[in-house]
This record gives C-alpha cells, structure tokens and sequence, in this order.
C-alpha cells in the first residue's frame, strides 16, 4: 500500500539543507569528471551564503532563492532599501565615471595619444566628408544635410562615448531608414525624426533597455545588413544612369531601371562606373604592402628580413592614398566637372548649390506652414509613425555591432552607448542634421589609422565644419554619379555572402531567420521584414523551449531493482510541460517499472508545470507506480510544493534512490492499464 | 608562448568518443550521487547505439546528432525513405485505431457500459436542452439555434472522439466569441463560423497543430476564463433586469446597467434573482450525502458502518434531482410562465416562438441577399475576421483542458480530438447550428453520472432531437429571466479565484500574465486580451532564455593551481551570449585565473553563440589567459568548431583538466588590462 511509506519517502528540502554531512559526501565522493558536478550541484547552497559569487540572470523569473522568506510584508519591507541602494548606486563616482568616459581617459592624455588622435581624425573626416555628401541623397535630402549631421554629434560623443572607434555620423542603414520614414515629406521631418530618435534612445539607455538588441540574433542582423547594401545599390542606380525609377520595393525599382535603361545617359554611366572601378582598385591599393612583412617588435629576425625605412614610408603611403580614395575621387570628379562646367554645360549631373557656411543652430521645428497647411507636431510624428522606434533599434544595433567588433576583449556598455547615441542625435537635431549614428566603414579607417581616445572625433568634426565653411562653393562641380559610385563602392561589402558557410558548418538552422530576414526585407518596408526575421527567430527558441529533449533508460540499481531513468534537458515550463508529462507516462506505462526522473538539468519550473507535476504525482499513485524525482534543485522544489502534491517523493543521493527502490519493490504493474 | 602549446591543447572530439577506457573509468567512478550523473553524461553515446530510447524533441533546431552526416546528398537521399516512413504511418493499422477510436471501444462494448452511458446519456441531456436554450442568447441569436447545435456533433463525436467524457455542444466561452465574431450579423454568420472554424480544426488537426495550445499557460487560462464568466454575466444582467443595455467593452456595459437601473422590471429580476438563488441551492443538494461514507468494496468495515438500500437511494435522489436542476427550474418556469399567460399577459418576458422540428439539413450559405443587399462570401468571411482563427483555438483549448481534467493518468491526443471537434463543427453547420465544443461543466455531470464510452453522447444527442420536435411549442412558455439564471448560476463557478493562492505559493510571477489577461480581456477584445496574455508569458520564456545564471566559483585543482570555474545553467543562444560572454571577460579578467567553463547543462547552441565564443577565446589568446570548456557536450562542441575556433581547448575528465591547467601554468596576468 501505498499510504503506509508514502509519508516516509517525502524528504523536506529544509532538512537536507541542514545536513553538513550530506555535503561532505558530496563534496569529497569520486573523481575524475564526478568532483565538478559535485561542485555545481553544491553551489546551490553556496550560492545563498556567498552572493556576490553569484551571477542572476533571470532569477526573478525562474529561480526561486530558497533563503528567501516568502511572506508579502517583508517583501515591502525590502522595497525600501532596494531603493535606497539603487539611489545610491546611481549617484557613485564608479557611475559617474561609466557615464562620463572622458573622466576616465583624460586625465592620462598624453602626446603619442595626441598624434594618434589626430591622424586618425583627419582621415575619418576625409571619407566622412564625401560619404556624408552622398548619403543625404540615400536619405532623400539636399546633400548639405549630411555634413550638418557629421559634426556636433562627434564632440558630444567624446565625452560619452565609451567605445574609442566610433565616428557619429550619418550611415548607409541609417539614411535608408530615414528615407523610408521621411516617405519624401522633407527636411523638417528628417530634423524632427532625429531629435526623436535621440530622445528614445537616450531613455531606453537610463531604463537600461540596451539588452533588447540581444534579440537580434547574428543571422537576422547579417540578412538585414544585405538586404539594405542591395537597396541602397538600386537606389543609387538611377544616379549612375541618370534615369527616373519608379516604385518602393527592391523588386519593383529593379523592374523600372530595366524598363527605362533605354533612356540612360551614357556619359552618367560611364563616369559612374569608371569611378565604382577606380574606388574598387584603390581599395585594394591600401592592402598592398611591399618588402618583407613586418614581425612584431620583440621578436628577433635577422636585419635583412625586416623591412626599410623605404618600404615602410611606400607601405604608408599606399595605405594612406587608399584610404582617402573617397576623398581623392570628389577632388578628381569635382575638377573634371568643373572644367566641362567652365565649357558649357556638362553632359553629366552635378550635386548643384550647396549653402555655405554653418547650420543656425535652433531648436527642432515641431510643426511648420506648408503654403496653406499647417503642419502640426502630431501630424509630423504620426507621418514618421514606426519609423522613430526602428531608426533608434537599428541605430543602436549598429552602433554596439562596432563596439564589439572593436571592443579587444573588454565588455561592451550598451546602456551607455545608448545614452551616448542618444545625446549625439539631439545634439544634431539642433543643427539640422538628420539620425546617424557610428559607421562600420569609418570605424575601420579610424582604427587601422591607429585612434587612441574619443577625442580623435574632434578633428573630424572640425574638418566637417572647415569644409562646410570654406569648401561648398567647390562642391557644386562635384558629378552625382561620382558621389553614387562612393555609396556603391561602399555598401556592396555590406553583403554578407561570406557568413553562409561558417553558419552552414555550424548550425544549419540558422540559415532559416538569415535569409527570411533577407528575403523579407527586400519585398517588404524594412522594418517589417526585420521584424519578420526577429519573429522567426524567438519561435526557435519557443519551440525549443517547448520540446525538451528526454533520454529515457532502463537501469538497475545496485540492489538489483530495474527502473526507468528519465532526463530532461532543460527547465519545465508551460509549452513543454504537457509534452514531458505524455513522455514520461507514455514510456513508464509501458515498461511498468518504477519511474526515476533525473531532474539535475532543470533549473526552474513555474505554475503550470506545478499543476502538472501534481497531477503526474497523482497518475502514478492511483495505479501504484512509484514516481522519484531525482536529484531536484531546492529552488524547483518549493515550485512542486506549493501546491503539496500527494506522494512527493524527491531524493538526492543513490544510496537513498537504492532505498526508495528497495522499500516500493512491492509494486507490481496492473495489467488492466494500457496505453 | 600560447602559440607552442595551443594545438595540443585542442582535443578532438571524434578521438575522444572512440576511447573506450574513458568511459570505462567514468562509468565506474564514484558512488553516491555521482554515478547518476555518470549515466547521465553517458548517454550522449549510448544514445546514437539506441535510437528507440531517445525521445528527441527540439533535437532539429538545439541539438546536432553527432553520428549525422553533414553532406547535402546524404540529405537528399534520406528524404525519399523518410517521406515513404510517413506515407506508410499514415496508413498503418494503428494510426487508423487512432484515428477512429470507435474501433477500440466498440468491439468490448457489454451491457454494463450500456447502462451506464444510457443513464448519463439522459442525465448530461437534460442538461445541455436547457443549457442550448439559453447560451444562443449569448451568442446572439434565436433560442432554437442552440438546440441545432447540439445533436448531430454528439453523433459524430461518438466515431472520432478520443475522451469518453466530453458532450459536444454549445458552451459558454463558444457562444460569447460567436457573439463577438458574428457581431449583429445573424445566424447565416454564425452558421459558415460553425462551418470555418470547423474545417480550420479539421485542417489544424491533419497537419498536427495541437501543439499550439501548450503555449496558453494555466495562468493565462484562469485569467481568460475568469474574465469570459464576467462578461457573460454581464451580458445576462439585462435580461434579469429586462433592460436595454449599450457598450461593448466590460466597463461600458455596467456603466450603462447602472445608468438603466432604474427602468429595471421588478418581477423580471424578481424571478431571476430567486431562480439563481434556487439554482445555487440545488447545487449544493446534489453534493449531501446521507447516512455513513461509503467505502470501497475492497476495504472490510462492520456492517453497521456501511450505507444502508435506502440511504444509498436517498443520496441517488438527492443528487439527481441536483444535478437536474437546469431542466426541472426550466420545467417550473415554464409552468409558471403557462400560468400567467394564459391569465393575461404575464409580468417578465418569456421567450416566446420556437419553430418546432428538426432543422434543414443544408449546405451553411455562402452568400445571402438581405433586402437590395447581395452579401458576398468574401464579405461574410472578411466580416467574421480573426473570429474564425480564435474560435477554433479556444474551441481546442477548452476541449483539450476537459480531456486533461478527465484524463486519469492517460495521454490526450490533441491532434485527434482537434480532428473530432473539426468535423463535429463541420456537421453541426450543416443543421444550422453555432461553433460548440466540449463543455466542462457537463462533462463533470457525464462524469459523474458514470459514462463509460463517447457512446453515451446518443442518447444526449436523442434528447436534443426528441426536445425539437415534441416540446419545443412549451419552451414558449419560459420566462427569460429563468434561463438568465441557468446562465448565471453556471458561469459564477468559472471565476477561478481559487487559483490566485497557488499560484502565489509556486511562482509569484505566474500572476502577471495571469492577472494580465484578466484585466486585458474585461477591457479590450477578447482575443486581443488573450493574446496580451500568451504575449506576456512567452516574454517571460524570452527573458530567461536571454539570462542565464552563470556560478562563478574559485576552485584549486588537485596540482594547486587556481582556477575560475563559471558554471552557465541552460544554453548558449542568441539572446544570452553576450550575456555570458561579458560575465566571463569581467570576472576572468578581474580575478585573473585560468577560467574554466563547465558546460554540462549547455545542451545547444546556435551561429551566433559560436561567432562570440570564437571572439572569447581570441579574447583570451590575445591576453594569454588560459580559457578550458569542460565537459562540452559533443553536439554543442561539433556548433562551435564549425567556426575553427583557435585556441579552442575541451577536456572531459578532471584528470584532464589538472593537466591542461598544469601546462599552462606559465600564465602571469598582465597588470595592464582593465575592466
């Protein structure tokens, strides 16, 4: 019977606790790869007596800290210093300096960081100078527009900015997404967009909401990233042809260059592609390294095998000549142009009139009069619509994608940058620019220029603000279709052919969010295909977290009782619950034998699976099957308990599990039970 | 230099599965709670020996058979046998057993099981007549609609239904969404949702859907039901008032109900409010028990103790004529209502003219003309919207919930009963009936009153026939108000307060999405407040699959040498890994030891978790700290090497590990990195 040892075999969780012998058994039982589990299965009550060695991820979800009193006033009780201390966490000198890196690497400025800011900031302005010309045009506005947003946001990012690599400006993704949220209502909403974007991110930074980029996987990111390069690639398209493209979708502008190739200007597409090769080979230029390859310093070689002063300054020289090749290119096609101007008219388009001088610096208009409309601030924010919220997540995942790749090993503080791209878009809002934020391509020039602090962004912005002041008059000779070639040259090393293999040698299954994301994005607006690609995505790990895997196995134990051990990989939760529940009943009804389930791997359970745990409890009593579970962490425990399942039996030890066996091995299966 | 060592460091993991010594000395090591884990660890090799004891759940998307070849033609190849595997499963004996449950049951049919179906047959009848009459008010529509949806899917269910208990019909939560999709439209709306909805299920059931509903948690249920028994109160509330009441949402309808008070009818709420008092009475009758307990058979007890004949049919009695009570309050209000008409007209409002006889049987329209109006299928299907998606999937979530409840240890077939309540809906749109579904309050009556086969839904489906075509002319004769109260009195008990302390005492958290869809669904739509809810909760399954918890413990090894083991908890995906990836840099740098990563609980990972773990051990190359993965599981191990990771180091013995940690002894921390 049942009822006679059922109270016997339930073991509280309190008194095992207590037991100090049971954990020097533990601890000091088996070698070889036994010891480390025997350190983690312990940590569960290390944990509770060394906090700060533990790390809690979604503890408040699904781990219940078993010290933990579980009476609602002391939970009241403990808001108040909960507050406390985070009041006081914020206000501390190691928050002031997370939130102000300038404090922590100003003070220990020195020359040789000096010189490396310095060139490193002349030769980002160089390429950002050109590419913010042409990117105002991916964005569908005046090519001024670019310029106004490359400078003011970079001395902001000096004193925030936490990652040293990054130049803010305007980007090819960026302007993409401002152009399809703009939908070709002008400047005003382009200012507006970013003064909006600033402000979002800049309070999902002091919420901390960095963390929702993590949900942005790296397939769906390299998907999103190829889709753009190729939109981007068609848009430009009509400029190096000279032709007016119709539609909104990859698809649909493709079908209107071809219909309208006919009318192309030959002398557009000649200069346009001569320039895509020119910017191609230059690219390649600043890789060529001539002489033997040079060996770190504090390795010996012999003197004839390292390479000369010669080949070093013609090694530089190349790099340099090759980096600045978007600069070179404007300087090149802006005389070309010119000299065809001073002739006649030119047969190919230039940029046209640019304002000289700086932007006015004022506040974002939130409203203007349009001829007899009034345009109202609702009007304008319902106009940009979704798009505020995806320009700052896609901003942002750009953004920390950089950090990381230049991050070295240290961690990287979204929250921070947040605050940082934040502040950097607010900032420009004021001086007409529109959303940017780091460039993956300038962030390269910056580090491989040999950037040491933020502040190499200072020159940069200065070059912006020179060229702005004493240079527009000679843009104007500048030909489109050369600024067109600087974007195509440029975003055509945004697709990620080259990710498809490592992810089909990894995880095959990833290739599926990977191209939906792309596939999505091209036929869709942007931010539902990323959307789409996300959504695909979580239901992976939905699905994953629904179907567990359970190896099922027929054991002996010691005293010679056969049993059925069943493992569950992961935690017990709703979606799979019923899933583990049907296994385990399905396997233990069939081979009528005690049910063991090796709960070492389940590291959390909730409500629903309480329910179900208890109703299992109850199957197996009604027909006289014992049901042990094994090696259960105290935290999932008090989860079962809450609701006092009837014959509860947990264990923790095989000498125990050997007794349990021993003491139920009256349990014959009822043959009346079928499955 | 990391450089010497580096490759040796690096184990295969093909060399290693191949030595049998390792597994001889792990399966042989330590007693106590170790060996389990031994078993555990094992079963990584046993299983690929042993495909039949594997039960692989998400093992397409987490987990990487090892044995698996990674050519695309093998692929190819194994599509052909797999799709013939299936074709053939589809048409085995079994799956047609499945598919027919009749076939199992029928051919033991014996006379006990006759009378037994027949009395709860009757029983379950007398109580889903007066229950039909009174949930088409709910749903909107005639009185008569009820009945015509409760015959001919009984039939049916009786060949394909897999649960003995569940009586097809109108239920509660079923007419309120037909009521909601429908709105105002008429019955030819409600009969093609019937029509829709079924074949949806039909549809969902084929391709194996039924797993859908184990993402409504038990939480989000309570919730859902909780606030649908609200509603429906609400919408009775006129009825026993006789007002007009306006609003659609929760909060409009009782703002309106208070604001019309006034114009209430006395004897209407007279009479409703003593009938639910009568109701609630005859309730709490059927559960007295008179004389002493009985026990079972089986048990021995003086004769003294044991019931006698007539306590056992005094307590018959008492219960019949409790669980009766819907059709014997109908029966009296009936006569009550016949009294006063006769004498004039009576003082509340009786339902008035029922057609008599048994509906048309008729293909549902798909298309009608109202007046000048030509109303179009795709009108009414675009009029019906999402209500036909969520019909269906509440339909199955309270069916599958009545099958859970009365399961009694046996698995529920979801896919099956989706099939079965498919086509009963299919057929019930044919005679003009509304979507039904299992109901759980007389599935409790079926119970209870002893079915054994779904054949007992006959006599149920007999009664309904027998009701249309004798008796309907008396139903004229029942006041509204009394059926207001067989409504009231039967939803009242589906406000699951009981819930809220347990699930307090489980998991605290379980009561956001709970409360969540509660609250969403008494004041928006009912369907988007159940997606609110589901939304919730599968946030929550998001959230703890983005943080792990990582322990991070300092250990000597048994040559002396500290390390730092830092022990992750679930798998290495998207959301979590840079997580952990920033956990592991901070601690590893700040205490800078060897680190250690013990991966027994990681049992997946994915592309992106591999691209940062390639980073992570560049990482710690670069600052030249040793960085071991112990314990990784092959599968895991095969996701990350698709990267060739360098300086990618795996051991799996402790021995192992004493000696790699003994190799790279030489590691001095530099003393210029930060965190």
């Amino acid at each position: 019977m049942i009822g006679d040892n059922g109270d016997n075999h339930r073991i509280s969780i309190n008194a095992l606790k207590g037991e100090g012998d049971l954990r020097g058994v533990a601890g000091g039982g088996g070698g070889g790869r036994n010891a480390v589990y025997t350190n983690e299965a312990l940590s569960e009550s290390t944990i509770s007596m060394n906090p700060p060695n533990e790390f809690v991820g979604s503890n408040d979800f699904i781990l219940v800290d078993e010290n933990k009193t579980h009476s609602t006033k002391d939970a009241i009780k403990s808001i108040v210093p909960w507050m406390k201390r985070k009041a006081k966490g914020a206000c501390t000198k190691k928050m002031l300096y997370r939130r102000l890196p300038i404090l922590s690497w100003l003070p220990k400025y020195n020359s040789s960081d000096a010189i490396g800011d310095l060139v490193a900031g002349i030769t980002v302005g160089l390429t950002v100078i050109p590419q913010s010309l042409a990117y105002s045009n991916v964005a569908g506005l005046p090519a001024e527009y670019g310029l106004y947003g490359s400078f003011l946001g970079c001395f902001v990012y000096i004193f925030f900015g936490s990652c040293k690599d990054v130049p803010v400006g305007p980007t090819a993704i960026a302007s993409l997404l401002t152009f399809q949220a703009v939908r070709g209502h002008g400047p005003a909403h382009a200012i507006l967009l970013c003064f909006l974007t600033g402000l979002l991110e800049l309070l999902m930074g002091l919420l901390g909401l960095g963390f929702i980029i993590d949900f942005v996987s790296g397939p769906v990111s390299s998907g999103f990233t190829s889709a753009v390069a190729l939109i981007i690639v068609t848009s430009q398209v009509k400029d190096i042809l000279a032709i007016k493209v119709s539609g909104s979708t990859f698809v649909e502008q493709w079908i209107s260059i071809f219909s309208e190739v006919q009318n192309s200007s030959v002398w557009d597409a000649v200069l346009g592609i001569s320039c895509i090769a020119v910017l191609l080979i230059m690219r390649i230029v600043a890789t060529i390294k001539i002489g033997p390859t040079e060996v770190p310093a504090d390795e010996k070689c012999p003197e004839e095998d390292k390479p000369t002063i010669f080949h070093k300054i013609v090694n530089k020289f190349l790099w340099m000549f090759g980096t600045s090749r978007n600069a070179i290119l404007v300087v090149i096609g802006g005389f070309i142009g010119y000299s065809f101007y001073v002739n006649g008219t030119p047969p190919f388009k230039l940029i046209g009139d640019i304002p000289q001088g700086l932007p006015d610096f004022k506040v974002p208009s939130f409203g203007y009069t349009e001829g007899n409309n009034t345009v109202s601030f609702t009007t304008m924010v319902s106009d940009l619509g979704s798009g505020i919220i995806v320009v700052a997540m896609i901003a942002l995942l750009e953004n920390i994608a950089i950090c990381k790749a230049f991050a070295n090993g240290k961690t990287v503080d979204a929250t921070q940058e947040l605050i940082a791209i934040g502040l950097c878009n607010i900032a420009n809002s004021f001086v007409q620019g529109y959303p940017g934020t780091g460039s993956l391509s300038r962030s390269a020039v910056n580090n491989a220029s040999g950037v040491r602090t933020p502040f190499g962004s200072f020159y940069t912005g200065l070059l912006v603000i020179i060229a702005l002041l004493f240079f527009t008059p000679y843009f104007f000779y500048v030909p489109k279709a050369a600024l067109a070639a600087v974007i195509i040259a440029a975003v055509v090393f945004m697709v990620e052919v080259k990710v498809v293999k490592p992810m089909w040698r990894t995880k095959k299954s990833d290739l599926i969010p990977g191209l939906g994301t792309f596939i999505a994005c091209l036929l869709l607006p942007l931010e539902i295909g990323i959307l789409i690609g996300i959504g695909i995505n979580l239901l992976f790990i939905l699905y994953h977290a629904a179907r567990p895997k359970i190896t099922v196995e027929r054991l002996t134990s010691r005293t010679g009782i056969e049993y059925l051990m069943l493992t569950p990989d992961r935690c017990l939760i709703f979606p799979s619950v019923d899933y583990v529940r049907n296994l385990v009943t399905k396997h233990s009804i069939r081979q009528a034998a005690p049910a063991v389930i090796d709960c070492s791997h389940i590291y959390g359970a909730d409500y629903t699976a309480a329910t179900v745990i208890e109703t299992l409890t109850k199957d197996f009593a009604g027909r006289d099957q014992p049901l042990i579970f094994y090696n259960l962490k105290p935290s999932v425990c008090a989860v079962f308990e809450g609701l006092s399942p009837k014959e509860f039996v947990v264990c923790y030890t095989e000498d125990e599990l050997d007794r349990l066996l021993k003491s139920r091995n009256d349990y014959k299966p009822k043959d009346v039970l079928q499955v």
